[in-house]
């Protein structure tokens, strides 16, 4: 495995792999074991792996959360190596944003504008959207793999991708779990362990919706109303609690689909997101009827 | 030659071509003699040119002025031929801004929001940097051939090309004039023969700075009241006569190295626009031993 620093080098690394697969894995380090389903399926499908780690300013909102983002490089390098990891491409800000750095993509609509969009402001999708962008264009790679978890920003990306027609596949990998069901998260280190037992209360809504759906309740007001009530026993109150369209984020008035269910919540001083795509049975026998 | 209407036919038709050079040259059509010159630039230097044609309205920022664009595409395609051409990329709209399109590649600071960018509106600058984005990673070229007329826009796609990291060469080709001086214009079909006379004060005031310079005068304003007065005998008030920085567009207070000389103005109904790269004795000197 080597580490690279710059685009130049990143090229240099891949100009001779190109007549093999490249897949990229970009993340912000600090891996844990959702990052190590997005690194296998890279290594299972494509002839050169490329991991990133970028903890990218430009996608922050809050300053404190920047500088408390767990910065991990040593771990993340043995944990890349392990998995078998071809390329790390580990740049530092000023390569990414150099001196006199003024360009901006920027995906508008409910996909980038509500939700993580509204509470992070609208800098984190455009941080997200332009970083992704430079990365995507300095690999080339044949396919980029994202987790599940980040919905919103799978989404963003994946608007781009087509806007842009920027050639690669996006993989998307499901979000990974701990055995009692919490999301991976770079941010779960920072749970004390009675936060850490009330943060499964939102894996807990999401099932508690998942079930009412597959029941054949379909009004979106009713399934929260069970998330809610998961929640509020745990005494977390949501930022959100959204039933939208999985790729443009637009809400959704009937569960007669599959629909994307998102929770953004604070348990303590960490905030947490994660989400679900539910369907009732009628949905899910419609998509199948229609060949989705 | 082969005309082509998708970015999936263009990459098709690129893909047994990649081993040698790729030429790009963007174009809205209305093909002229300072296109030829871009055109010829691509096909010495390249094994494959292709020639895009694509009147972009995203750039377009009133409706007029869109409506009016010259479109004469079987003489762009007659001449594209006769010089060389290997591809025509010619889409439509729809296959450039397909329904729910939401993204916008954006360059902000003096280079993108002053001059053109003040007069035509933000929206001109975006529309130019997403549609050249997207030209850009449909073809992927090694090259990409533009007019040192349009120096604002070449600076903004300068400006991108650098932050994002697309990986191509910019290739900027010296204005092409008619023989009495006049910058090539896809818009100068417009001018009445009484206008046209009256528009070669716009090449005649860039002249009168480009020799005062010459003879010594370093103070924009004392350069920019040569060139008011020639536009002035004409009947011209121009829309900006500017003095800035050729890479960031950045006004400045004297000239001491190579200036840009922008001037924008109505003859008629007709908006034109022209410039030159200026310096003092001085200035030509320190650049040169500077090694620039």
């Amino acid at each position: 495995m080597i580490v690279v620093r710059t685009v130049g080098d990143l090229r240099d690394a891949l100009r001779d792999r190109r007549a093999g697969r490249i897949g990229l894995v970009p993340t912000m380090g600090a891996l844990h074991e959702g990052h190590t389903t997005l690194l296998r399926a890279a290594r299972a499908a494509d002839d050169t792996v490329v991991a990133s780690i970028f903890i990218n300013p430009a996608q922050f909102t809050e300053q404190a959360d920047l500088a408390a983002y767990p910065r991990t490089e040593a771990a993340d390098l043995a944990l890349a190596e392990q998995e078998g990891v071809d390329i790390v491409f580990a740049p530092d800000a000023a390569e990414v944003y150099p001196a006199g750095f003024a360009t901006t993509v920027s995906v508008t609509g409910p996909v980038a504008e509500t939700l993580e969009g509204a509470e992070r402001g609208r800098a984190h999708f455009d941080g997200v959207a332009t970083v992704v962008t430079k990365l995507l264009l300095a690999a080339l790679p044949d396919a980029a793999y994202f987790g599940a978890k980040d919905a919103q920003q799978v989404a963003v990306i994946r608007r781009l991708v087509a806007d842009l027609g920027i050639p690669v596949a996006l993989v998307v990998c499901p979000t990974s779990r701990d055995a009692d069901g919490l999301a991976r998260s770079s941010r779960n280190t920072r749970l004390s362990p009675g936060e850490r037992t009330r943060a499964l209360a939102i894996p807990r809504a999401l099932q508690a919706v998942t079930d009412a759906a597959a029941a054949g309740i379909s009004d979106p007001q009713a399934l929260r109303a069970r998330a809610d009530a998961v929640l509020e026993a745990s005494g977390i109150r949501p930022e959100y609690v959204a039933f939208v369209d999985p790729e443009t984020f637009a809400p959704v008035g009937v569960v007669d689909r599959p629909v994307l269910v998102a929770i953004a919540a604070r348990v303590g001083s960490t905030r947490l997101i994660d989400n679900t795509v539910v369907a009732t049975a009628q949905g899910r026998a419609d998509t199948q009827a229609g060949g989705g």
